[in-house]
Parts: C-alpha cells; structure tokens; sequence
C-alpha cells in the first residue's frame, strides 16, 4: 500500500486529486510524487500502481552492453495508449496512463480479456496497449490492425504492488488464459546484437514503432528503442498539430533520427532529408488549408461503445481533459452491434494563431 | 523619464538589476515591465529606451494591407545583433538589447560612427545593427560582410524618450554625417505588393535575412518580414545546439516556411523539403562527431578590439552571460592594429546529453 502520511502530503501539494466514475471514488496521482508515479490509483480496498517510466536509448550497438548485465527478452512496442486493466467488486475496469478509469477503454474490455482471467485472479493487473484505427486518443495505428482496436498485454502487476510478474510467469498466464499480447520476438545475448537490429530493420519496412527490451534478471530492467519510421511518422502525424506538443518532442525525435542515421551508418540520405521536411510541413499546409475552407483546425476520432452511456460519460470525460483542445461530437448512433462515435477535436492554438496569420495579422516572437 | 514609482516596484519584483561598467552605474531592466521595455538602461542624468519589439508578418500579400494605412519604407534587416549607441560625459557606449553596456561593441564604436555626431548631438541614441563574422554574439553574417563587423543604422531616437526621429530627419542626419546604414530600398505604397515581393525574392537569392517595413505616418508602425533563407539558414546554424535553444525556436521557423511556401504557391519542392531535414540534422551529426572527438559540442567566436582591458572585460562579461554555455578563452593577442580574441561556447546541454546517448545511456522523455 502506500503510505498514509505521504499521501497526506501529495494532497497538500496538490499531487493527488479525487476522481469519480460512477460512484467509484479514487484518489489519483497527477504527477510523480516521491516513490509514486503520475497515475498510482488508490481505491479504498487496493492501490494500482502508476506505469513506470521507461528510459529509451538512441543506440543499440553502445546501448545494451551499457544498459543491461543480462540477456534481454525483446517485445514489441505497439504504437497505442497504455491501459491497466483490473477487477473492482466484479467489475473490470482500466485505467489510462494518467489514471483516470477510462469509459472507452472499460467499455471494450471485456471483448478482448477473457473473464475467467479475472475470476480466476481477481488481484492481478493486466498492463495493455490498445490501438487501432478506432482509438479515441492516438491519431497513430499499427498498420495490422485494419480496424476498431486491439488489446495487447505486456506486462501483469499485483494490486498494491510495484513491479512486475516475473517474465516467464507472465508467459506462463498470457498462455493459460490466451490473452492477446505484444509480439514476443525472443530472448537474445547481449552479444547477438545484429540479430537485434536485424529485427528492428524489419519492424522498421513494416513501419512499426519499435522494441522494449525486459532483462531476464531480477531487477527486471528495461529499455526502448524506436524505429525510424516511427520517428518520422510521429512528426508526420502532429505537425497538423505543430503548436501543440510540448516543447521538446520534435527536438526530441530529431536527435533520435540523427542517432539512428549516425550508427547505421547511412551516409547523406537525401530521401531521409526529404522526407522530414515534408513530414513537418505538409501538416502544416493541411492546417493551412483547414483554416482557409472550415475556420478550425482539427481531426475527427471514431470509437465504439457497447453502451450508449458510456459514450456519453467518455465525451464529457474528454471534453474537461485539456484547454487546448476543444471537443465537437460529431454523431452517436448504433452501428452494428457497437454505438459509434465519432468527434473532432479542434486544435485552438494552431486554429487562433493560424486564423491571425493568414489574415495577415503579426506576431512578436 | 520613467516614473520613480514604476522604477521601485519593478525593483521589488525583480525586474532592474544595478550594474556596472567602469565605474559607470546604471539600472537595467532585464523584463519587459510595465511600458517600460526589457533593456532600457536608466543612468543618473538619463534614460536610454530599450527597443521596442516588432512584429512579424508571415504572409505578404494579406499582411501589408493588414498592417498599414499609409505607404511604407522598405529597410534591409541585418542579420546581428541590436545596439544602441549614446554619449556618456564625452565617451560614446553600446548598450546590448538587454541593456548591458557591452565592452566589444563600446571598444568598437568609434571605428565606424564618426566623433563629430555625438558632439553636435549629444542627446541623440543611435539604434544599429552590428554584423560580420567576426562578432562575439551572433554565429550567422550577412555575406556582404567579408571580415571583421560593420555596423549599420536603422534608427534613432533621442535620450528619455520613447519613439524614434521622423524617417526624413533620420535620412537627413545619416546623409550629413555619413553614418553607416542599412539598405534603404524605398517608399512604397501599398499596392506595390509584387515590387517588394521582388525585393525580397532578390534578398532570398543574395541570402540575406529580410525586411523592415516603416509607416511613412506619425504613428511610424513597423513589422518585419524575414526570407525563407533565412529561416532554414537559422535552423542550420542551430541545429548543433538544438537543445539550446528556446523551445518554439523551431515551430516558429517553420510555421514562417510553410506560410512563404504557401502564399508564394511553390507547390511541392522537393529541393526546400530536403534543405528543411539537412539544416536540422547536419547540425546534430556535427555535434556528435564533435563529442567523439573532443568530447565536447562547442563553437568558435572570434573578435577584435582596441583595447586589451576591454578583451579582458568582455570575456567577464560573458562568462556570467548564461548557465548552459561555458566559455573557455582560446587566445588573446596583438594581431595588426587589434587584439584578437578567440573564445568558445561550449553547448553545455547537447555535450551533456549526446555525451550520455553516445556511451549507451537511456533517457526517459
């Protein structure tokens, strides 16, 4: 559990804000505070303990020798949101990364996690991504999935406990219960790192995002590593977006490319050049074009619900989730056996600034 | 003058620093406060006004129109660094844009703004742009200017007050004295759009930084306009320490490319897409092979002065100027009729984290 005094004090400091999701009252960390990561859940009877942070390296050739004292299993990243998933009196429920119970993601659950799984572990925690072309929350989608979303378990904690389940124990349950999960490409030496890399060229021609590796050790540690592509591809996604990001995801991605191209050794490649000029600008003219035909930046996001209510409660959810974007639901009918929503959200920096601009106002920068 | 009320509160908010050069004491304001400008220098018998900021158009043809009532001059902008030049009991100073009176420039005036100016106008500031390659501040040059600096005036304005002199009396007192000055192209109305279009298509080809446009009307309003050139130019230059700079440094930059491109309708160059992923990581290459080699990422600057006690001042100056960049002095020495400093910037953050990722470290993001 967490102790009482230093939630106390996280409360004091604002760290730590009550939420409530249809009568479910929980304490929620908004930040690191301490021992407890941005997202720790605190129920009355249990605690969820936030996802940790994962540091990622640049390198592969430098960075596992340095990173790791023991082989390594190697999974896929799967470009998604992160979702832990739990059992509250008889009912799953999952979390976001933030560690708000989410009313999509809830909803759907239950369609890809087997309930047995839950009866038969009513203290685990099944840490998933969730992806797809129907996804409320990420503009991105692996190319596999051709529709709605996906589940895909990574890893299992225990209620009220930090860490994970030890790698084979994990396997062990993802094979009992057939719980759909990350693609597990195998355990590897640190010394065979060109079969390593060989995978990431592949997961790259296949434009996947890229790896975590999990030390098959004690310490369980681990590390990311992304590919190319899915560094150039999140600068082509957001650049519609391009006021929006935080200050360093560009700088960010950029020293990314710059290593990647840097160890492998691909000397001076102009289609590489070119195509993160245009990743970056092409947005840009989209936004251009969205002001000058609609008055508004924005993208439109699908997803589907089982129940109406839930789709009603997720958009109000939303609608309080940032400053900078405002929420337009577009439609909410039946759509087949699911409810389908469909909603814009319209991207108020880049709209305001954009709309001055091409009126020819002026900015002081 | 400013307001003694003003000059207190903004002291107990932290807003003026005493400082002192030579035994000169004076207030600096290091923020915009108030009506009062970050820079303006408050000495015991006189205020010299910080510059004003100005704003920027991204788009010509809406943004003239938009932005004036009355026709416009066209002045070159110089790609250096902002000064103002003003008499001090006979000996003539150069303050920074933030208001420090700086050694270099001050060792360096009297080479380039004849005596006689501040004799027959002692309460006259001259407002310049100092340029070149040999300039302690600014890594970029116009090509014009083969060696050394030079300095080019675009203003004036007279001691304790706010504005500058009418444009024809500007003209009149740069003729009389001979002062070195920016490129004047003209006056032009409003409807000459596609003049200054060509001006500024020739300014691009000569690879200079862009334009400043002055209202021929008594509330003189100006807006500066800069050239794609430019803007890939400053991503060049900066990319070695692109984790420097100012997080919009880059969102700016090519929010002003896509807007020429989309105003001046080149529809899909390649060529400016592949300069675009060139300026941003060529930089990043360079700052890893530096770490590799010298184990640091740093640049050069080289200037010249006078006097040897200003050198030694100067480079004190700098020193304290911030918390990110080292100076690490490489020689000073007679050269010709100078003294030549040589000093580096070493890039204290992109050293310290390209150190990291090139031994393998991970970072978390």
């Amino acid at each position: 559990m967490v102790d009482a005094q230093i939630v106390r004090e996280a409360l004091r400091k604002n760290k730590v804000k009550t939420e409530n999701f249809k009568g479910i009252e929980y304490l929620r960390f908004t930040d690191d505070f301490k021992d407890i990561p941005r997202g720790t859940a605190l129920f009355k009877d249990f605690v969820v303990w936030g996802y940790p942070h994962i540091g990622r390296i640049f390198q592969l050739s430098v960075g596992l020798p340095e990173q790791f004292n023991a082989p390594v299993w190697v999974e896929e990243k799967v470009d998604g949101y992160n979702t832990r998933i739990f059992l509250y009196k008889d009912e799953i429920y999952a979390l976001t990364r933030g560690g708000y119970i989410c009313a999509f993601t809830t909803d759907r659950v239950r369609e890809f996690i087997k309930e047995d799984f839950f009866e038969e572990n009513p203290d685990l925690v099944l840490c998933a991504e969730v992806a797809g072309p129907e996804n409320p929350y990420v503009e991105e989608s692996p190319p596999y999935i051709k529709e709605d979303i996906a589940f895909f378990v990574f890893d299992i904690m225990k209620k009220g406990e930090q860490g994970f389940l030890a790698y084979r124990e994990k396997l062990k349950i993802i094979e009992k219960y057939g719980l759909p999960h990350v693609e597990i490409f195998g355990r590897f030496e640190l010394t065979q790192i060109s079969d390593i890399k060989r995978i990431l060229k592949k997961l790259n021609d296949e434009k996947k995002e890229g790896v975590v590796f999990k030390e098959d050790s004690e310490r369980d540690k681990r590390v990311k590593y992304i590919t190319s592509f899915a560094n150039i591809n999140d600068i082509r996604i957001t650049s519609l977006n391009i006021l929006g990001l935080p200050a360093d995801y560009y700088t960010n991605r950029l020293l990314r490319l710059a290593l990647f191209i840097e160890e492998e050794q691909i000397s001076k490649d102009e289609r590489l050049y070119t195509e993160i000029g245009k990743a970056f600008l092409e947005g840009i003219f989209r936004a251009c074009e969205m002001v000058r035909s609609e008055d508004k930046v924005y993208r439109t996001f699908r997803c589907r619900f089982n129940k109406k209510e839930n789709a009603l409660f997720f958009i109000e959810q939303i609608k309080h989730a940032s400053a900078h974007i405002q929420i337009i639901e577009r439609r909410l009918e039946k759509d087949g056996k699911h409810y389908l929503l469909e909603f814009d959200k319209v991207y108020l920096n880049m709209t305001g600034l954009l709309g001055h601009l091409l009126k020819g106002g002026s900015v002081i920068d």
